[in-house]
């Protein structure tokens, strides 16, 4: 019964149906015992009652005529998903989206809970999968390193960003109707001082107002009030749509939006946030919170956490105070390799150690620089975080996830406080009670549980997988930059962006001697239509990648520094206003290997020729 | 190639697992053939490549250890799951919450596509996904007979109701949008009417404006303006949280959200409605919109959406004009027992004729009256519907719907207008631009449209299966209302609360002569209790049933008739202050045959027997 798993013999190829489906008698002995194990549960439920469906039923010439145009619509389906689907399982040849393989034991959970189909909105309709999403929910706390945190899983980032925000909204504006319910409690406070609350003193305040709970909710920003007050939301320039959606969703509007500055190495700048917040002091505008990226969209990029934490602290003592929101959907699961067999965050000097002994990289740690490492430990400081498994969790569509820092703050947004005791966990009887959701399948929460059960967040266990990606993606940006092609007499070089703060690698080919950036955008748009379904072809194409635009719209002239390395001056940037990226999000979990990714390269080169080839011919 | 099937063949017995499982040779058929068929495609994508797990890997001392640890936590999971689910596929046991069997090929097509694992936020990284949810989006359209709509996947019914409401936010504001932009568009309109004019008037003007969209939008709700102006949002008295929830999100807030109260039939009191929106006018204040609901989430009611669109009209001509939003989360695939093989809505004269003709139900048609044959007609009138896959669509969880009659307000909520042609259908290439949410399983949208190949939304497919739900909830019906058990001298009888407007059936408990309403609902709790895993067990009950409660703060005196025929009077009515209710929905699709039916109802009544008993013991 007991389990006698040594975490040391974690091999992450055991835990993938394989790019050539390798594991195919493993991934269907285990399907198909959990699909006989439901049938033998549907079975000996009153096994007094006889089976509804009886021979007769099954022999008759409908249910034939019904299973045989069953059988032909997955005919039809089976071609069109292998017709117009990309070959992202490909160990090697897919560098694009943020797609891969995604976990084998993730896949056959949800295939086995989808049986059961629970809907974790209830626990009554739900028990199992429902302790389950609250167990997944405290391991992403625990990954935030937050004492009292609690966590759920959601549809997806975008929503859990939305989640983010209406908890920032709801708490920035719970001291002005503490005001108006219990004026007693925040005495001689001015406007200002109630807008600048420290997330905790709030939530203390709250504890000293039990009684008047309702009231309060009642006139706290859900009523409608206040919103155009809380002050402005700070989402990087690199900012991601759904921080606009998000805004206009939840009603402060996109008028109250602003960027803020990035750096040429694409995380936010500091020195300018700092600038931008006094700025609006000055004119007695709040800032309502301030998100920091774990992993940029594009880039990959962390932002300093640590710092934006820093520069909360030193304002706080001006009476200066703003929520941080981490956006760490794409980059949260990467907290797991700062974190030791007993999820305690590593010290830096120890870091390389604890490397070694959990073999999270195959070579030398060539990524991890002490920036990085403050921005990851840093999150433990934040509010609130987005975190989403079907990112560099490996968990199959859709899984996001969010975690709050305080328990206490998810009474602020809740509808009803009843809770039911079940088997020592304290679990919400109506969870859609508590977040921006209603119905969810219980089958996510059994995909992301399981998932956890095999790889812990930790070093010994998703802290392997996320050194395998960072890995490869260091293969992948060493072969990059600098690497020449020749087509005819022009020579064409490869340009890394800038060193990868996490795993993705973006990158520009530019014609040497060129200096008409125009020409190298459209080089590079070129690039991508041939690399990817545009021109490319999917099931045929032997390198994919995606692409993006830094236009200076967005991003300022954040990328200029990048551009003019190229040697465009000033005058090609502005007339240009933009660049084209190519951008390769390297969660393969294959690619760590050098001598694997070797192989590869000197295929993926052949195809880059190729491809560069088509595009000087078709101009010809 | 050609499909030969008939549609008069359908047999929905083959399209199910079956109670006992008894389809499982066909499910597991079918399964492992798309698996077979997704590997090979893998293993053919660049044969070249030679596969990244080799058999030494696969033979390795790690691998055997990480596979077995694997196993492990599968025998773990099928443990919790088997202990802890609960048994909605028991053919004619279970009567509760919205559960049941769901589609066998939703089943299979969700882990097929899974393991492709698009993600329809972007048509890039999912071509063929993509295109299914469109397709999808277009026969929910058709569903609702919207000559000119668009329809998508949504997480769930709150995510699709708040996209609504998201909808109606934006779509009211932009008058006061075009009056800042351009203002000789709306020359000599005030403000009174600029917020009642019609969404098809407003929609026109934003046509002659395109020029000045990206301002006009700027300057709509979304920047954050205007949000209290917009007037109230009236849904009914039996209202669903998630109405709450949503006003809050959105930000308008709860203080403009108002009950519109119901009738003793739990449907929208048309008469007060009126009264309400007059009073409103007489205040100058605007009605944002109001929400019928076909299916209530307590009751299944179905409110007269034709009145509500009929009062519009009589209101449109006095310069008071509202946004319907029509949320049948619950009730939306219902519309498809109304429309024939060529997806027109049925005469009702000829109604009984096609249900003969296409063996909707196996006895005669009890069910339908000219009221809710009326209110589901009228959704074609309504501004957007919310609609739940995973609720009578027999779709696993998560799946839920929106539904738009006109396409082009999808560009009032959309962030860019990037658009791709592809095989005839005009996708949006960033579906995540267009709606609420950003990634989704492309998984979710093969499922819904593999069921509805299956089985399309007429009366040649999911018909059939709404038939079968709604006769099996009249046996139940029958069953329930007036049956009377014994226990020692007590006489205890069955009240069925309304004729079921749909296939939900509520009903309590009372003691004869009792005529203290508080006994009575503790009596109802009790049962709930035996009926439930709180103490009837999950895997070992006889009969399963869920409960809810309607409190005078809630549903105002709308429950006081029911009460009263029960023999309590007013005065017992406001002591207690509530009836606590038991809630039958009535999904299994094996309960229309009236000998199977039967053959159960001996069980069920044997088991409600034993649970009063137990009840009656307990308190003696």
């Amino acid at each position: 019964m007991k389990n006698t798993f040594n975490p040391d013999d974690t091999n992450l190829k055991a835990l993938f149906l394989g790019d050539k489906g390798e594991n195919v008698d493993l991934f269907k002995e285990i399907l198909n015992k959990m699909i006989d194990e439901h049938v033998g549960w549907r079975q000996n439920y009153m096994p007094q009652d006889m089976p509804v469906i009886t021979p007769q039923d099954k022999s008759s010439q409908s249910f034939q005529a019904t299973a045989d145009n069953m059988r032909g619509v997955f005919n039809l389906l089976s071609s069109r998903l292998r017709t117009e689907s990309l070959p992202w399982h490909s160990a090697g040849r897919f560098w694009g989206h943020m797609n891969s393989e995604t976990l084998m034991p993730a896949i056959i959970a949800y295939t086995t809970a989808m049986l059961w189909n629970g809907n974790n909105v209830a626990y009554e309709s739900s028990p199992g999968t429902s302790q389950m999403e609250e167990e997944v929910g405290m391991e992403f706390a625990k990954l935030m390193s937050y004492k009292n945190g609690w966590g759920h899983i959601a549809a997806d980032g975008s929503i859990a960003n939305l989640e983010g925000l209406w908890y920032a909204r709801n708490m920035k504006s719970l001291p002005l109707a503490i005001k108006e319910v219990v004026p007693a409690l925040v005495e001689g406070k001015t406007e200002w001082e109630l807008l600048n609350m420290s997330t905790t003193d709030v939530l203390d305040l709250l504890d000293q107002a039990q009684d008047h709970m309702d009231e309060i909710k009642a006139q706290s920003a859900r009523s409608g009030k206040n919103l155009q007050k809380l002050g402005k939301w700070i989402v990087p320039q690199t900012k991601h749509y759904s921080w606009l959606k998000a805004a206009d969703i939840i009603g402060i509007g996109l008028d109250q939006v602003i960027a803020g500055e990035v750096t040429n190495e694409y995380r936010m700048d500091i020195e300018k946030l700092e600038a931008q917040i006094r700025g609006l002091a000055a004119e007695n505008i709040p800032v309502l919170g301030v998100v920091g990226v774990v992993g940029s969209t594009e880039e990959g990029q962390i932002d300093r956490i640590d710092q934006i934490i820093a520069l909360r602290e030193k304002l706080a003592k001006e009476g200066i105070y703003f929520y941080v929101h981490v956006d760490a959907a794409y980059g949260g699961y990467g907290r797991s390799i700062f974190l030791d067999e007993n999820d305690e965050f590593i010290p830096y000097k120890d870091i390389n150690a604890v490397y070694e002994r959990n073999g999270i990289f195959m070579g030398e740690n060539t990524w991890l620089t002490e920036d990085v490492y403050n921005s990851f430990k840093a999150i433990e400081d934040a509010e609130s975080v987005t975190i989403d498994p079907h990112k560099m969790g490996y968990i199959p569509y859709s899984a996001g996830g969010v975690v709050i820092r305080d328990v206490r703050m998810r009474d602020v947004i809740s509808y009803f406080a009843t809770y039911v005791f079940e088997k020592g966990a304290d679990i919400p009887a109506l969870l859609g009670a508590y977040i921006l959701e209603g119905s969810k399948a219980g089958a996510t929460a059994a995909a992301v549980w399981t998932a956890h059960k095999v790889l812990p967040l930790n070093v010994t266990g998703y802290g392997k997988l996320m050194g395998a990606s960072i890995e490869g993606a260091f293969h992948f940006y060493n072969f990059i930059d600098g690497r020449k092609f020749k087509v005819g007499d022009k020579t064409i070089t490869l340009h890394a962006l800038t060193k990868p703060d996490f795993n993705m690698v973006d990158y520009v080919f530019n014609e040497d001697g060129n200096t008409d950036l125009v020409k190298m955008n459209k080089l590079n748009h070129d690039f991508y239509e041939y690399a990817s379904y545009v021109k490319g072809g999917l099931y045929d194409n032997e390198f994919i990648t995606s692409h993006t635009d830094f236009a200076i719209e967005e991003y300022g002239n954040s990328p200029f520094d990048f551009v003019n390395s190229l040697g465009f001056d000033r005058k090609e940037w502005d007339r240009a206003g933009k660049v084209t990226i190519l951008r390769a999000s390297a969660m393969s979990p294959y690619m760590n290997d050098k001598e694997v990714f070797d192989t590869y390269a000197a295929d993926i080169e052949k195809a880059i020729q190729q491809k560069l080839e088509a595009i000087y011919n078709e101009e010809a």
